[in-house]
Protein backbone atom coordinates (compact mmCIF):
# COMPACT_ATOMS: atom_id res chain seq x y z
CA UNK A 1 0.00 0.00 0.00
CA UNK A 2 0.94 3.43 -0.77
CA UNK A 3 1.84 5.74 2.18
CA UNK A 4 0.09 9.06 2.68
CA UNK A 5 0.81 11.61 5.22
CA UNK A 6 -2.88 13.46 5.96
CA UNK A 7 -2.76 16.63 8.22
CA UNK A 8 -5.32 16.01 10.78
CA UNK A 9 -6.54 18.73 13.15
CA UNK A 10 -9.30 16.61 14.79
CA UNK A 11 -12.34 18.46 12.95
CA UNK A 12 -14.41 17.66 11.01
CA UNK A 13 -12.73 18.29 7.70
CA UNK A 14 -9.62 16.92 7.97
CA UNK A 15 -11.52 13.56 9.39
CA UNK A 16 -13.06 13.38 6.16
CA UNK A 17 -9.75 14.34 4.51
CA UNK A 18 -8.30 10.95 5.84
CA UNK A 19 -11.85 9.00 5.17
CA UNK A 20 -11.16 9.87 1.32
CA UNK A 21 -6.73 9.29 1.54
CA UNK A 22 -7.92 5.69 3.00
CA UNK A 23 -10.83 5.46 0.39
CA UNK A 24 -7.86 6.24 -2.66
CA UNK A 25 -6.33 3.44 -1.46
CA UNK A 26 -3.11 5.15 1.29
CA UNK A 27 -2.71 4.32 4.28
CA UNK A 28 -2.44 7.19 6.59
CA UNK A 29 0.61 8.39 8.30
CA UNK A 30 -1.53 11.49 10.72
CA UNK A 31 0.60 14.73 11.80
CA UNK A 32 -1.14 16.90 13.83
CA UNK A 33 -0.01 19.90 15.56
CA UNK A 34 0.15 21.53 19.09
CA UNK A 35 1.37 24.91 18.56
CA UNK A 36 -0.08 26.65 21.48
CA UNK A 37 -3.96 26.91 20.42
CA UNK A 38 -6.40 27.77 23.20
CA UNK A 39 -7.02 23.94 24.32
CA UNK A 40 -6.09 20.56 23.07
CA UNK A 41 -9.46 19.34 23.04
CA UNK A 42 -9.04 19.04 19.26
CA UNK A 43 -5.60 16.66 19.90
CA UNK A 44 -7.42 14.64 21.35
CA UNK A 45 -10.20 14.25 18.42
CA UNK A 46 -7.08 14.00 16.35
CA UNK A 47 -5.90 10.96 18.42
CA UNK A 48 -9.25 9.24 18.62
CA UNK A 49 -9.88 9.64 14.84
CA UNK A 50 -6.38 8.32 13.58
CA UNK A 51 -6.96 5.19 15.55
CA UNK A 52 -10.42 5.13 14.20
CA UNK A 53 -9.41 4.95 10.43
CA UNK A 54 -5.88 2.66 11.40
CA UNK A 55 -3.26 4.87 10.64
CA UNK A 56 -0.10 3.11 10.37
CA UNK A 57 1.50 5.90 12.59
CA UNK A 58 0.43 9.22 14.48
CA UNK A 59 2.89 12.08 14.43
CA UNK A 60 2.50 15.29 16.59
CA UNK A 61 4.84 17.76 16.54
CA UNK A 62 5.26 20.37 19.29
CA UNK A 63 6.26 24.30 18.64
CA UNK A 64 5.06 27.40 19.84
CA UNK A 65 2.86 30.13 18.16
CA UNK A 66 1.95 32.39 20.78
CA UNK A 67 5.27 33.73 20.87
CA UNK A 68 4.54 35.19 17.32
CA UNK A 69 1.16 36.04 18.15
CA UNK A 70 -1.29 37.75 15.87
CA UNK A 71 -4.39 35.45 16.28
CA UNK A 72 -7.27 34.79 18.67
CA UNK A 73 -6.23 30.89 18.39
CA UNK A 74 -3.01 31.54 20.30
CA UNK A 75 -2.64 34.93 21.92
CA UNK A 76 -5.42 36.53 24.75
CA UNK A 77 -7.57 37.60 22.22
CA UNK A 78 -11.44 36.82 22.43
CA UNK A 79 -12.79 34.58 19.95
CA UNK A 80 -15.91 35.94 18.28
CA UNK A 81 -19.17 34.71 19.14
CA UNK A 82 -22.66 34.98 17.07
CA UNK A 83 -21.86 36.22 13.95
CA UNK A 84 -23.38 35.25 10.96
CA UNK A 85 -21.79 33.99 7.77
CA UNK A 86 -21.58 37.36 5.97
CA UNK A 87 -19.78 38.69 8.67
CA UNK A 88 -17.12 35.86 8.94
CA UNK A 89 -15.84 36.06 5.37
CA UNK A 90 -15.94 39.54 5.07
CA UNK A 91 -12.80 40.25 6.18
CA UNK A 92 -9.42 38.31 7.89
CA UNK A 93 -11.26 37.03 10.92
CA UNK A 94 -9.04 37.38 14.03
CA UNK A 95 -8.96 33.80 14.19
CA UNK A 96 -6.28 34.05 11.63
CA UNK A 97 -2.51 32.60 12.32
CA UNK A 98 -0.28 34.02 10.32
CA UNK A 99 0.97 31.59 8.04
CA UNK A 100 -0.08 28.81 9.87
CA UNK A 101 -0.81 26.40 6.77
CA UNK A 102 2.10 26.92 5.63
CA UNK A 103 4.04 25.86 8.51
CA UNK A 104 1.98 22.71 8.46
CA UNK A 105 2.22 21.44 5.32
CA UNK A 106 5.77 22.09 5.60
CA UNK A 107 6.13 19.50 8.50
CA UNK A 108 4.16 17.10 6.38
CA UNK A 109 6.62 17.81 3.79
CA UNK A 110 9.55 16.97 6.13
CA UNK A 111 7.60 13.93 7.58
CA UNK A 112 6.29 12.70 4.01
CA UNK A 113 10.37 12.83 2.35
CA UNK A 114 11.60 10.94 5.71
CA UNK A 115 9.12 8.54 5.61
CA UNK A 116 8.79 7.82 1.78
CA UNK A 117 5.21 8.84 1.32
CA UNK A 118 4.61 10.99 -2.08
CA UNK A 119 0.80 12.02 -1.25
CA UNK A 120 0.07 14.43 0.97
CA UNK A 121 -3.43 15.52 2.06
CA UNK A 122 -5.08 18.38 3.26
CA UNK A 123 -8.48 19.00 4.56
CA UNK A 124 -8.92 22.93 3.24
CA UNK A 125 -11.98 24.28 1.48
CA UNK A 126 -12.06 27.52 -0.42
CA UNK A 127 -15.85 27.11 -0.04
CA UNK A 128 -16.14 27.95 3.57
CA UNK A 129 -13.14 29.89 2.82
CA UNK A 130 -13.80 32.88 5.64
CA UNK A 131 -10.66 35.19 4.64
CA UNK A 132 -7.84 32.33 4.96
CA UNK A 133 -5.71 33.27 2.28
CA UNK A 134 -3.83 29.77 2.72
CA UNK A 135 -7.05 28.00 2.27
CA UNK A 136 -7.43 28.49 -1.28
CA UNK A 137 -6.33 26.59 -4.47
CA UNK A 138 -3.85 28.97 -5.78
CA UNK A 139 -1.71 28.93 -2.32
CA UNK A 140 -1.60 24.59 -2.69
CA UNK A 141 -0.52 24.70 -5.87
CA UNK A 142 2.59 27.38 -5.33
CA UNK A 143 3.20 24.75 -2.25
CA UNK A 144 3.27 22.00 -4.30
CA UNK A 145 5.20 23.80 -6.58
CA UNK A 146 7.84 24.71 -4.11
CA UNK A 147 7.94 21.35 -2.27
CA UNK A 148 8.91 19.53 -5.73
CA UNK A 149 11.63 22.36 -5.71
CA UNK A 150 12.78 21.80 -1.45
CA UNK A 151 13.46 18.45 -1.57
CA UNK A 152 15.95 15.70 -3.01
CA UNK A 153 12.91 13.40 -3.99
CA UNK A 154 12.27 16.28 -6.23
CA UNK A 155 14.86 17.65 -7.35
CA UNK A 156 16.09 14.23 -8.38
CA UNK A 157 13.03 13.56 -10.67
CA UNK A 158 12.70 10.35 -8.27
CA UNK A 159 9.17 11.29 -7.05
CA UNK A 160 7.09 14.17 -7.14
CA UNK A 161 5.00 15.34 -4.17
CA UNK A 162 1.05 15.93 -4.97
CA UNK A 163 -1.15 17.93 -2.83
CA UNK A 164 -4.27 16.24 -2.55
CA UNK A 165 -7.23 19.14 -1.49
CA UNK A 166 -10.28 16.66 -1.73
CA UNK A 167 -12.83 19.04 -0.35
CA UNK A 168 -11.75 22.25 -1.97
CA UNK A 169 -14.38 23.19 -3.71
CA UNK A 170 -17.03 21.35 -1.20
CA UNK A 171 -19.51 22.91 1.10
CA UNK A 172 -19.85 21.78 4.79
CA UNK A 173 -22.81 19.69 3.82
CA UNK A 174 -21.30 18.14 0.70
CA UNK A 175 -18.28 17.26 3.03
CA UNK A 176 -20.41 15.89 5.58
CA UNK A 177 -22.35 13.55 3.04
CA UNK A 178 -19.32 12.59 1.22
CA UNK A 179 -17.86 11.97 5.07
CA UNK A 180 -20.89 9.59 6.02
CA UNK A 181 -20.74 7.50 2.78
CA UNK A 182 -17.79 6.48 3.72
CA UNK A 183 -18.43 5.71 7.72
CA UNK A 184 -16.54 8.74 9.28
CA UNK A 185 -17.55 8.90 13.03
CA UNK A 186 -18.57 12.35 13.55
CA UNK A 187 -18.51 11.90 17.27
CA UNK A 188 -15.48 11.68 17.31
CA UNK A 189 -14.70 15.08 15.65
CA UNK A 190 -14.13 18.44 17.52
CA UNK A 191 -14.64 21.70 15.86
CA UNK A 192 -15.00 24.48 18.76
CA UNK A 193 -12.81 26.91 19.33
CA UNK A 194 -13.16 26.63 23.22
CA UNK A 195 -12.18 24.16 24.60
CA UNK A 196 -14.87 23.13 27.29
CA UNK A 197 -16.63 19.77 27.73
CA UNK A 198 -19.09 20.69 25.29
CA UNK A 199 -18.77 22.61 21.94
CA UNK A 200 -20.25 26.03 22.45
CA UNK A 201 -22.56 26.36 19.25
CA UNK A 202 -21.46 30.27 18.75
CA UNK A 203 -17.88 30.51 17.65
CA UNK A 204 -17.55 30.51 13.22
CA UNK A 205 -16.39 26.64 13.74
CA UNK A 206 -19.23 25.85 15.51
CA UNK A 207 -22.25 28.19 13.10
CA UNK A 208 -20.39 26.44 9.94
CA UNK A 209 -20.75 22.97 11.38
CA UNK A 210 -24.03 23.31 12.97
CA UNK A 211 -25.41 24.52 9.61
CA UNK A 212 -23.46 22.03 7.38
CA UNK A 213 -25.21 19.53 9.53
CA UNK A 214 -28.71 21.35 8.98
CA UNK A 215 -27.90 21.52 5.30
CA UNK A 216 -27.02 17.73 5.13
CA UNK A 217 -30.03 17.40 6.12
CA UNK A 218 -28.65 15.03 9.16
CA UNK A 219 -28.14 15.24 12.93
CA UNK A 220 -24.51 16.51 14.32
CA UNK A 221 -23.61 13.67 17.22
CA UNK A 222 -22.29 16.41 19.52
CA UNK A 223 -23.82 17.83 21.76
CA UNK A 224 -24.20 21.61 22.11
CA UNK A 225 -23.98 23.91 25.46
CA UNK B 1 13.49 51.91 9.95
CA UNK B 2 12.02 49.57 7.93
CA UNK B 3 12.23 45.96 9.72
CA UNK B 4 13.55 42.53 8.17
CA UNK B 5 13.47 38.86 9.23
CA UNK B 6 16.73 37.21 9.47
CA UNK B 7 17.28 33.81 9.56
CA UNK B 8 20.43 33.25 12.03
CA UNK B 9 21.89 30.08 12.79
CA UNK B 10 24.97 31.17 14.25
CA UNK B 11 27.22 30.20 11.94
CA UNK B 12 29.37 32.41 9.62
CA UNK B 13 26.99 32.90 6.86
CA UNK B 14 24.07 33.88 8.48
CA UNK B 15 26.19 36.14 10.40
CA UNK B 16 27.16 37.73 7.10
CA UNK B 17 23.52 38.20 5.88
CA UNK B 18 22.81 40.05 9.08
CA UNK B 19 25.19 42.28 8.96
CA UNK B 20 24.56 43.24 4.92
CA UNK B 21 20.18 43.32 6.05
CA UNK B 22 21.53 46.18 8.25
CA UNK B 23 23.65 47.39 5.90
CA UNK B 24 20.89 47.70 3.17
CA UNK B 25 18.89 49.82 5.87
CA UNK B 26 16.93 47.12 8.06
CA UNK B 27 16.07 46.97 11.69
CA UNK B 28 16.89 43.19 12.55
CA UNK B 29 14.28 40.71 13.67
CA UNK B 30 16.45 37.20 14.36
CA UNK B 31 14.91 34.16 14.18
CA UNK B 32 16.73 30.94 15.64
CA UNK B 33 15.49 27.30 16.02
CA UNK B 34 16.03 24.84 18.26
CA UNK B 35 15.29 21.89 16.76
CA UNK B 36 16.85 18.94 18.37
CA UNK B 37 20.29 19.41 16.61
CA UNK B 38 22.76 17.66 18.07
CA UNK B 39 24.10 20.57 19.74
CA UNK B 40 22.77 23.62 21.70
CA UNK B 41 26.05 25.86 20.74
CA UNK B 42 25.11 27.41 17.64
CA UNK B 43 22.07 29.05 19.11
CA UNK B 44 24.44 30.51 21.99
CA UNK B 45 26.30 31.83 19.06
CA UNK B 46 22.82 32.91 17.36
CA UNK B 47 22.58 35.20 20.04
CA UNK B 48 25.96 36.81 20.94
CA UNK B 49 25.84 37.61 16.77
CA UNK B 50 22.20 39.09 16.90
CA UNK B 51 23.22 40.99 20.20
CA UNK B 52 26.76 42.32 18.34
CA UNK B 53 24.35 43.36 15.18
CA UNK B 54 21.89 45.54 17.74
CA UNK B 55 18.93 43.30 16.88
CA UNK B 56 15.44 44.72 17.87
CA UNK B 57 14.12 41.08 18.68
CA UNK B 58 15.83 37.58 18.62
CA UNK B 59 12.66 34.60 18.35
CA UNK B 60 13.88 31.31 19.37
CA UNK B 61 11.57 28.98 17.91
CA UNK B 62 11.50 25.20 19.36
CA UNK B 63 10.44 22.20 17.71
CA UNK B 64 11.52 18.60 17.61
CA UNK B 65 12.38 17.51 14.43
CA UNK B 66 13.98 14.23 15.78
CA UNK B 67 10.83 12.79 15.80
CA UNK B 68 10.65 12.58 11.41
CA UNK B 69 14.14 11.52 11.17
CA UNK B 70 16.56 11.37 8.64
CA UNK B 71 19.27 12.84 8.84
CA UNK B 72 22.86 13.05 10.60
CA UNK B 73 22.13 16.30 12.09
CA UNK B 74 19.51 15.25 14.49
CA UNK B 75 19.44 11.41 14.55
CA UNK B 76 21.90 9.52 15.68
CA UNK B 77 23.90 8.64 12.79
CA UNK B 78 27.71 9.76 12.16
CA UNK B 79 28.68 12.91 10.87
CA UNK B 80 31.27 12.24 8.02
CA UNK B 81 34.55 13.75 8.82
CA UNK B 82 37.71 14.01 6.15
CA UNK B 83 36.04 14.27 3.44
CA UNK B 84 37.34 16.17 0.20
CA UNK B 85 34.89 18.93 -1.66
CA UNK B 86 33.97 16.63 -4.17
CA UNK B 87 33.13 13.92 -2.68
CA UNK B 88 30.92 17.10 -0.30
CA UNK B 89 28.78 18.11 -3.60
CA UNK B 90 28.64 14.84 -5.27
CA UNK B 91 25.32 13.62 -3.12
CA UNK B 92 22.75 14.68 -0.63
CA UNK B 93 25.02 14.81 2.06
CA UNK B 94 23.28 12.64 5.53
CA UNK B 95 23.24 16.06 6.81
CA UNK B 96 20.42 16.86 5.09
CA UNK B 97 17.69 17.69 6.67
CA UNK B 98 14.55 17.07 4.96
CA UNK B 99 12.65 20.35 4.44
CA UNK B 100 14.43 22.41 6.43
CA UNK B 101 14.54 25.18 4.95
CA UNK B 102 11.17 25.10 3.81
CA UNK B 103 10.12 25.17 7.77
CA UNK B 104 12.82 27.31 8.62
CA UNK B 105 11.49 29.59 6.16
CA UNK B 106 7.33 28.90 7.07
CA UNK B 107 8.18 30.13 10.68
CA UNK B 108 10.45 33.56 9.29
CA UNK B 109 7.28 34.18 6.62
CA UNK B 110 4.55 34.27 9.72
CA UNK B 111 7.52 36.30 12.33
CA UNK B 112 7.31 38.68 9.21
CA UNK B 113 3.11 38.86 8.61
CA UNK B 114 2.95 39.25 12.27
CA UNK B 115 5.29 41.98 13.04
CA UNK B 116 4.24 44.04 9.93
CA UNK B 117 7.82 42.78 8.20
CA UNK B 118 8.14 42.32 4.53
CA UNK B 119 11.78 41.12 3.83
CA UNK B 120 13.20 38.08 5.38
CA UNK B 121 17.14 37.70 4.70
CA UNK B 122 18.25 33.60 4.58
CA UNK B 123 22.28 33.24 3.98
CA UNK B 124 21.78 30.75 1.66
CA UNK B 125 24.36 29.95 -1.46
CA UNK B 126 24.32 27.93 -4.31
CA UNK B 127 28.00 27.78 -4.84
CA UNK B 128 28.55 26.21 -1.82
CA UNK B 129 25.32 23.76 -2.82
CA UNK B 130 26.71 20.27 -1.11
CA UNK B 131 23.98 18.79 -2.43
CA UNK B 132 20.93 20.71 -0.35
CA UNK B 133 18.30 20.90 -2.95
CA UNK B 134 16.37 24.21 -0.56
CA UNK B 135 19.62 26.64 -1.40
CA UNK B 136 18.82 27.04 -4.91
CA UNK B 137 17.45 30.24 -5.72
CA UNK B 138 14.62 28.23 -7.71
CA UNK B 139 13.40 27.18 -5.11
CA UNK B 140 14.02 30.39 -2.29
CA UNK B 141 11.98 31.68 -6.17
CA UNK B 142 9.40 29.42 -5.89
CA UNK B 143 8.92 29.88 -1.78
CA UNK B 144 8.58 33.89 -2.38
CA UNK B 145 5.74 33.46 -5.47
CA UNK B 146 3.61 31.02 -2.38
CA UNK B 147 4.55 33.14 0.59
CA UNK B 148 2.62 36.18 -1.20
CA UNK B 149 -0.68 33.24 -1.62
CA UNK B 150 -0.12 32.43 1.54
CA UNK B 151 -0.26 36.04 3.59
CA UNK B 152 -3.29 38.03 4.04
CA UNK B 153 -1.05 41.04 3.04
CA UNK B 154 0.62 38.93 -0.36
CA UNK B 155 -3.58 38.23 -1.41
CA UNK B 156 -4.48 41.63 -0.60
CA UNK B 157 -1.82 43.66 -2.14
CA UNK B 158 -1.19 45.46 0.42
CA UNK B 159 2.37 44.40 0.91
CA UNK B 160 4.99 41.94 -0.75
CA UNK B 161 7.01 39.61 0.87
CA UNK B 162 10.68 39.59 -0.77
CA UNK B 163 12.84 36.78 0.35
CA UNK B 164 16.65 38.24 0.09
CA UNK B 165 19.44 35.58 -0.67
CA UNK B 166 22.47 38.10 -0.55
CA UNK B 167 24.81 35.11 -0.94
CA UNK B 168 23.27 33.00 -3.42
CA UNK B 169 26.32 33.48 -5.60
CA UNK B 170 28.84 34.06 -2.98
CA UNK B 171 31.69 31.63 -2.56
CA UNK B 172 32.89 31.05 0.98
CA UNK B 173 35.83 33.15 0.76
CA UNK B 174 33.29 36.13 -1.01
CA UNK B 175 31.45 35.50 1.96
CA UNK B 176 33.90 36.10 4.53
CA UNK B 177 35.66 38.94 2.54
CA UNK B 178 32.32 40.93 2.36
CA UNK B 179 31.53 40.11 6.40
CA UNK B 180 34.67 41.71 6.94
CA UNK B 181 34.26 44.72 5.15
CA UNK B 182 30.94 45.39 7.19
CA UNK B 183 32.75 44.41 10.58
CA UNK B 184 30.86 41.07 11.16
CA UNK B 185 32.75 39.89 14.29
CA UNK B 186 33.24 35.66 12.78
CA UNK B 187 34.91 34.69 16.77
CA UNK B 188 30.97 35.15 17.48
CA UNK B 189 30.09 32.42 14.79
CA UNK B 190 29.85 28.44 15.11
CA UNK B 191 30.07 26.26 12.04
CA UNK B 192 31.32 23.21 12.91
CA UNK B 193 28.50 20.28 13.39
CA UNK B 194 29.84 19.14 16.20
CA UNK B 195 29.49 20.61 19.61
CA UNK B 196 32.62 20.17 21.62
CA UNK B 197 34.37 23.12 23.13
CA UNK B 198 36.76 24.08 19.99
CA UNK B 199 35.47 23.34 16.51
CA UNK B 200 36.47 19.84 15.44
CA UNK B 201 37.86 20.97 11.88
CA UNK B 202 37.10 17.89 9.96
CA UNK B 203 33.70 17.57 9.25
CA UNK B 204 32.54 19.09 6.41
CA UNK B 205 30.86 22.28 7.59
CA UNK B 206 34.76 23.31 9.32
CA UNK B 207 36.25 22.19 6.15
CA UNK B 208 35.04 24.46 3.99
CA UNK B 209 35.07 27.18 6.54
CA UNK B 210 38.74 26.90 6.74
CA UNK B 211 39.00 27.00 3.20
CA UNK B 212 37.35 29.64 2.69
CA UNK B 213 39.55 31.62 5.49
CA UNK B 214 42.41 30.54 3.29
CA UNK B 215 41.13 31.45 0.24
CA UNK B 216 40.11 34.77 1.74
CA UNK B 217 43.63 35.21 3.17
CA UNK B 218 42.66 36.18 6.12
CA UNK B 219 43.22 34.14 9.18
CA UNK B 220 39.92 32.40 11.45
CA UNK B 221 39.81 33.50 14.72
CA UNK B 222 38.53 30.05 16.01
CA UNK B 223 40.74 27.69 17.29
CA UNK B 224 40.27 24.53 16.03
CA UNK B 225 40.57 21.06 18.04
Amino acid sequence: MKKAVVLLSGGLDSATTAAIAKSEGFDILAISFDYGQRHSRELESARAVAKSLGALDHLIVQFDLRNIGGSALTADIDVPLDRDESKMSADRPVTYVPARNTIFLSFALAYAESSGAQDIYVGVSQVDYSGYPDCRSEFIKAFENMANLATKAGVEGTSKFTIHTPLINLTKAETIRRGLELGVDYSLTWSCYQGREHPCGRCDSCRLRISGFEEAGTKDPLIYE
